[in-house]
């Protein structure tokens, strides 16, 4: 998406090296970082430079090709993909871009890795943008409707939850990507962006990156959506997810489940878009889906600009205190309007999506 | 309540002055500060040194009986009231306190006038007390019925949002007052603590003054509540009420809602506090309550302290970005289980309410 007026990914090759967006000092500072070799991508990785699944699957991709450039044994292969798979080992994408990697450029000729592993990098890249762009235009034509049922008010108030936008990809995002061509199309979009405590990545980075093309946004308190809501100043809500079961049920950021909550109770549509990547076929249950507890200092401590421009941590929470760091909660299937895929919109349901992807019908749990 | 073991008010005479506890400094610094005069009153309430409706009432009735002791005039009486009115003009406690002083105070001789302020300002700090006590009482009593209905679990968990403890009081506060005598008692309690953005009441104040007693707690993220929930990680919440209608809506801070829903979503008993000064007899409809809009500055910014220990502000949101602040939401009473008044625990609804306080039925909306 845009930068100042400049499109612009997340990550992009310049030439024999890579560059990646610094997330770490967004929003308040525009940065990139130039990665050399494969343990510059896993640092990036492990230092949350790069963030959110695509984009680290990506950035592996890439930190493959750069171990290629400099020695395309087998023995380097190997070892670039364990310095890399060691990054943040339970990232999914992570894996599976370093095997994908490794199942390319094993069979070829030393002398072909390089070139071929740039090539797949860039064809990972390209494929993770056509499946963003797939999820923007199914999502678009639901906006599009529901704008249009309402009498085309203006604004149209979308509420979403943490970050699921191209900052997370490596162009357009999940949720974040039907907001866009619906902006782009010219429709009035305003968006409520929750801060999203602990991390807050939703007043950083959802913030920045809807304000860097151009998208009317106001940020709000976590606590907020239930009041908007029930004020009828909410159209719909849209928000990403982290794993999605068989049968629908979403497993996304913390505080998801209360805004689904709250959109059921005021008949406020709540979809969930999702590269159908996320889907886990093998569970029926999302209760079942094991959920991240993450540093308490997550909790206690916030990061921001002072005043005097120096990017600070202060604790907010008295020093005896203790804090609990849960990173997902799970909403069932019953809260969520619809899930938007890169094949189209569904139910969330068993029946919903298999009907959009009928190759899983074998291995759907039910 | 206690600090550091010994028992402490928020605010306390000293001979001819007055001390409060310096809440702008909590939860990093406990100190108190020295009231000279009605102004330094009115500079107490202004800063917010002093905050919570009642705590502000007391400190404008002490206000008046330092400005008795100074200058006992008519003039006088009818200054310091200004003064101290004019310091948060829509405190209703506010306001309440100088007219009852005025009250008390004018029919006196000059003489006699010093001497009758500070026996009624205490006399107000002590109804405060008295009332916050009985609250306590009759939500012990809740708290020990659903606890033993549950087979006497170990920790009992019990929510709570915001700050309606002893520190927005003189003492025992209204919502942590039955929790406070459900711990002295000896039941296992144990408070999730919201943090409460924008403001940060829970991270700093609740959790300072249940830790100050030795109240077992944990800090959480607003978006929290609902996952804690859903597991059966919360066995009842309590929480305050700025506002009541006579049918039993709720006006309280803004995310009460979202967990009220949430409560109602899971069975949780979801119990709110209140003196019952805060039933506005004359309403019938929650939504009719007007909601305040803060500035935006504190979503846009956090203020903790820093590695050095300084207390510090960061902005956390992008500098080209708007923010909203609502303070405010309404939970409708068909999602509170109950209403905890100084006169016994009733249902939130007009019958309820009219069976506690039948002095009213005359009065009360419908």
């Amino acid at each position: 998406m845009k930068i100042a007026g400049r499109a612009t990914r997340t990550i992009w090759p310049t030439g024999s090296t890579v560059r990646v967006i610094d997330q770490t000092r967004l929003p308040f500072e525009i940065a990139d970082v130039e990665l050399h070799t494969a343990a510059d991508a896993a640092r990036a990785i492990r230092t949350m430079i790069v963030r959110g699944a695509p984009l680290i699957g990506a950035t592996a991709a890439y930190g493959m090709a750069l171990a290629m450039k400099e020695d395309s044994s087998d023995a380097n292969l190997a070892n670039a993909g364990n310095v890399l798979n060691a990054a943040r080992p339970t990232a999914v994408n992570l894996a599976w871009a370093v095997e994908e990697m490794r199942r390319v450029l094993a069979p070829l000729p030393l002398a072909q890795r390089a070139a071929a592993a740039f090539a797949k990098a860039a064809a990972i890249c390209d494929a993770d943008v056509a499946q963003c762009h797939a999820i923007g235009t199914h999502g678009h034509e639901v906006i599009k409707q529901l704008w249009r049922g309402k009498g085309s008010p203006s604004p149209f108030n979308i509420l979403t939850h943490c970050n699921a936008g191209w900052l997370a990809c490596v162009d357009w995002g999940t949720a974040l990507a039907p907001i866009y061509m619906a902006h782009d199309a010219g429709l009035p979009i305003h968006v409520w962006v929750d801060e999203t405590r602990p991390r807050n990545q939703g007043a950083s980075l959802t913030a920045f990156e809807l304000g860097a093309h151009g998208v009317p946004h106001t940020v709000i308190a976590d606590n907020t959506g239930g009041h908007l809501m029930q004020r009828g100043r909410v159209d719909m809500a849209i928000v990403g997810s982290d794993r999605t079961t068989a049968t629908g049920d979403v497993c996304n950021k913390i505080g998801t489940y209360l805004k689904a909550l709250a959109a059921h109770a005021h008949g406020v549509p709540f979809y969930v878009a999702l590269p159908s990547s996320t889907v886990d076929w093998s569970l029926a249950d999302g209760m079942a889906i094991p959920i991240e507890e993450r540093d308490e200092g997550e909790v206690t401590t916030i990061t921001g600009r002072a005043a005097g421009g120096q990017v600070q941590q202060v604790r907010v929470v008295p020093e005896t205190s203790k804090a609990l760091n849960i990173a997902f909660d799970v909403t069932p299937a019953r809260y969520v309007t619809g899930l938007i895929t890169e094949r189209g919109v569904c139910a969330a349901s068993r029946e919903g999506l298999l009907g959009l992807f009928p190759d899983h019908a074998k291995d759907a749990a039910e």
